[in-house]
């Protein structure tokens, strides 16, 4: 928990940072504002029953249903474009397993109510800053268009054929060129040719700027494909002037998510010690979040961090903490005569800005050290009759195995000082 | 929101500068383990129904049951004493009312597993820090402790008749004090002179000091009332050496909240300027958090910050922000050529610990500083050709109503400075 929470404080800093405010929903709408839009899979996932009140209620399982409920409700009196992130738990009946559960977080940012591209590039820095903050050293973010493939699909009058064409490109990483080559023309039903066409365009590599230029080359004289390229190469301009290193931002012409959702830029991150684990923050651009709701249209752009999914990464790069307890200090008891001043104690170090444990009560010192050492607690404060006599305590520091006298008087300094040089030193 | 996520910051920053670990549990739980201890109201009140799996689950109605499983199936491990605070949102099927909604967040801090008085001091300690964070001047915490009336009624050998009595006790404040003598001869069933003996000990007033030395004589000889007593002496002795504002912690013997529950230290918490509310931060000690759960007995002492009603009352006193941006700085965008450099700057303000949006698409300056002025920014950034030709941004300061050529290079620096001022003055 203590990991999620610092994971959380950052996304909401970083979403902040850009303008995001944040709402919230209600876990529990009618059955049928969730449902109308979700379809067959949602609907066995979902947990829906009938309350007190006789209404057919269900649990949100997703917050992009709900945000669209929100905007279709507020967007007058809000008025547009408005940006907002949603961190929030939602609830699907599946089976759970390693890193799937019920009960789960989403942690959502979105920019409604704009067809301006400056929106696709603002989105890609936030997704940049979220995982620079978060401490990832190394990963990338694929970027595509959606009016790319669109576009090459209308020059050669396959329209019509998209969704079976997409949902074959899909699975391009898992089975591979050939039955990607075989699907789309038996199950899409488009010419072998045409498969082939596709296929070179969605394995295209290279720079960004190599793949834009092949590109131009075959989307010359579709105004799908080539407003697609313009928004691409808009975004690459504005990735080139941030000086990140190269490889940060790539261009992928094959990821397609989303099927039916996503109608422009699309994002993807993968992080390069662990790009097995899958996209940790992903998402794109739709025109109309809220057509179910609205005759009002309403197009954004947005993505969501994979916060459990991210989690299981920093544990399993051993980037999380180890502390179980918020406090980096643990003042012992010992002497219950001198509640008081074990109590009072904390609170001066507190009123320093630091964080204290007072153990509640008076026990041997082998066991409040072993609490101390299984919380992971830096320092511990120690002073029994002795001390109090000579208005002394004891800073044992637990991560060099040290341990001095400090006055009273002295030891808001000391302990400080000792916080800093322990933080450096573990 | 940006209100409440104000005071959860709050709330969290204080917990945890005690030591405080944060815990969460899932919405969801199985309906036996939630309603085996919640009585009747809790039944009618809980969103309960049968999942895909034909499992009978209900959505929590507080975060205590869930804290007693917890608590209960990890104890083992987590060895006591353990202090967690849970923040989450909790559903009850009443009727919706003003400031009672079915979805509401509840914000309890617990120390579980230790008798110590030290304990029950320091919960007090974190509700005066929690208020006081929270820019509250005049509140006032009414502290009594279940023992002294226990000890009185233990003293006239009434402990058969306590429940009666402590519910009619009560109603006090509602129905005065000749209606509750009533009842407790009526309903409870004691003799009138017991009842005056209750209501005088419960009406006792004056400095905590006052009421502890009358208390003394009252309860002399019944080991409960003095124990009571002494834990209370204990209490305001640390009260005293914090060197807090009279009146700012009052012994109120009349005090009784959680009927069945709690055993020892309560706790009641008012606003000075807004007492009508009630109160916005209870809690108590309990002798057994889980008995429905584990043999083993898990003691602990713990409060609750009514998020909802200390929203209310903020507002209520003007206290909460107006902005509806959590940036106080808006890039305004005229010029679509110049989008990356529009872009660029935000990303610079931002490195420098600036929070900006930049506004996504070219429209015309009167849109967008109705824009900026009712989402409460306090800076709009402008450029359009002749800046851009001029190296420089007009910098207008909404809160001051002036406006001011600032060359590129110098806009950091005096970015920050008049967010300094502007702060200040508005």
């Amino acid at each position: 928990m203590m990991a999620r929470e610092h994971l959380i404080d950052i996304a909401r800093s970083v979403y902040r940072s850009y303008g995001f405010a944040p709402i919230d929903t209600p876990a529990l709408e009618y059955a049928e504002v969730l449902l109308g839009k979700g379809g067959e899979e949602s609907d066995k996932q979902v947990f829906r029953f009938t309350d007190q009140g006789d209404r057919d209620v269900a649990m949100r399982f997703d917050l992009t249903v709900p945000l669209a409920r929100f905007a279709a409700q507020y967007a007058q009196e809000l008025g547009t474009p408005f940006r907002r992130y949603h961190i929030g738990a939602v609830w699907r009946g599946e089976r759970p397993a390693r890193g799937r559960f019920r009960e789960f977080m989403q942690c959502d940012f979105d920019t409604i109510g704009t067809l301006s591209n400056a929106a696709d590039i603002e989105t890609l820095f936030v997704i940049h800053d979220l995982l620079e903050k978060i401490g990832i050293e190394r990963f990338t973010i694929r970027v595509n268009n959606r009016r790319v493939l669109n576009g090459l699909l209308e020059k050669c009058g396959l329209q019509e054929h998209a969704v079976g064409i997409l949902r074959a490109l899909d699975k391009l990483d898992k089975v591979g060129r050939d039955a990607v080559a075989a699907e789309m023309t038996d199950k899409a039903g488009i010419p072998a040719s045409a498969a082939q066409q596709v296929l070179d365009m969605a394995q295209l590599k290279g720079s960004p700027a190599e793949i834009l230029q092949k590109l131009e080359g075959m989307l010359a004289g579709s105004p799908t494909g080539e407003q697609g390229l313009q928004n691409l190469r808009e975004l690459f301009a504005a990735v080139d002037a941030c000086g990140w290193p190269a490889g940060r931002v790539n261009l992928d012409v094959s990821i397609a998510r989303g099927l039916d959702y996503y109608t422009g830029t699309i994002y993807e991150t993968f992080l390069g010690d662990l790009p097995e684990i899958g996209s940790v923050c992903s998402g794109g651009r739709y025109d109309n979040l809220a057509d179910l709701f609205t005759a009002h249209p309403l197009p954004g752009v947005g993505a969501s961090l994979g916060l459990d999914r991210m989690l299981a990464a920093l544990e399993e790069m051993g980037k999380t903490q180890k502390a179980t307890t918020p406090a980096p200090v643990l003042i012992t008891m010992f002497d219950a005569e001198h509640v008081g001043q074990y109590l009072q104690l904390g609170r001066r170090l507190r009123k320093a800005g630091i964080r204290v444990e007072v153990y509640p009560e008076p026990k041997n010192i082998g066991k409040q050290m072993k609490y101390a050492d299984r919380k992971g607690f830096r320092l511990a404060l120690i002073a029994g009759g002795d001390e109090f006599a000579a208005d002394q305590w004891q800073v044992k520091d637990l991560v060099r195995g040290t341990q001095t006298s400090v006055s009273t008087s002295d030891l808001v300094t000391f302990v400080t000082a000792a916080l800093r040089e322990s933080t450096a030193a573990g």
